[in-house]
């Protein structure tokens, strides 16, 4: 949608959408020993959220959420995981929405679906950083990347979607590849441990991570970094794909 | 609803639910050292199914899920866990749900918006088979215990759905409390070793197991179990509540 009159037509016209269901992603990327989350913040306003979208009548809802991953940061096929569904009654306000709406020209009748409830479907992605194109959406004038510590207040009860992705992710940290998109494809047990620690949000013994992370046969070890004395470099290692 | 007006006049013209949304609860009792799950099979047919329901307008998707737990079993404030959302767009078929209601003498119009395509959010609990009271709901006839290995087909995908709570538990074993409610107050090692074994479907050596139990610190050894000479009588356990 280039032109704003298709994107009026679309939002306050057309209803090609499943009512009551949404999704919100959670975008986790790894840079310069920082986790980031990707936000958007709408168009003429201050209203900071995840990036979301809807599901089309005629669309599966794992292809709905690849979807707006994909066109939010240009990746397709990315490993994406459903993590909890946020059902309260009274968690969005009409009026913020309808806020939105018009501050990009678009005007929903009282009666327009969107201004029903809705529940949402929280994903999470854990992505290549360098790869990512942080692209707005059509309501929104920035797509940006955000430190874990420095996420605004987020519309609605994004900032709770948010929260629990964050514990998801900390409870499965020894259970999925979570380093898999985060990492470069070939890292040191340093690299690695930094990650970890990132996620976790707290220090831990060298020793004990290196050996839990060996144990789950999911690292190959291939070589030594060259970067000086022979000696003094570390090894490299790649994760074992199945 | 005791009355059959009532109930084809609730599906037939009240609309007071969330569109697009349904639930289905897998339900796990333990009886006579076997794993079973609690079927509903709909009046005047041969369509077996997860019980199930809808969310009210009002009501928060938590609460409805209770709801759902309560009104099958007579139990509150179960454990309930949300595992997976099924949102494949082909997942319901309108005419075997026309067939169903249409034999509890509803006739729903073409546009109603249960014929529309839903996504059902997937719950699982576990209970105390022995506190439960099967109760089928207004559309079904009977509502009773079916061990894993006797499971019938099931309508719409809820095949798939029991299989992927299933597999839920199994990854969960050692992290939830997962014997806390299909256990008696107090067992031995060999009936919750038992139990373990029946939900991953294997044998496993009993030192390992009793090893592994007790490292995760939910288990406080109370007392031997008099029932016979003293020296052999096993030793009794409790989940520590936290």
């Amino acid at each position: 949608m280039t032109e704003n009159t298709d994107l009026k037509d679309y939002w306050e016209n057309k209803t090609r959408l499943l009512p009551s269901v949404s999704i919100d992603c959670v975008i986790f990327g790894f840079h310069n020993n920082q986790l980031k989350i990707l936000l958007l913040k709408y168009k003429n306003t201050n209203y900071y959220a995840l990036p979301g979208g809807f599901i089309n009548l005629d669309e599966d809802l794992e292809d709905a959420a690849q979807r707006v991953l994909e066109d939010r940061t240009g990746l397709k096929d990315i490993y994406l995981e459903q993590f909890h569904v946020f059902g309260c009654k009274n968690r969005r306000n009409d009026e913020t929405h309808q806020q939105i709406m018009s501050a990009s020209g678009i005007n929903l009748k009282p009666n327009h679906f969107l201004l029903n409830r809705f529940i949402s479907i929280g994903y999470y992605a854990l992505v290549d950083f360098s790869k990512v194109i942080p692209t707005p959406d059509d309501l929104s004038d920035s797509c940006q990347w955000y430190d874990l510590d420095k996420i605004p207040h987020l519309m609605f009860d994004h900032n709770q979607i948010f929260e629990k992705a964050l514990e998801t992710l900390r409870l499965m940290i020894y259970d999925k590849l979570v380093g898999f998109n985060l990492l470069p494809t070939t890292f040191t047990m340093n690299e690695i441990q930094n990650l970890y620690e990132t996620i976790l949000g707290e220090k831990l013994v060298r020793s004990n991570f290196q050996r839990k992370i060996l144990s789950l046969g999911i690292l190959e070890r291939i070589e030594k970094k060259m970067t000086g004395a022979a000696n003094k470099a570390p090894y490299l290692y790649r994760f074992v794909r199945d």
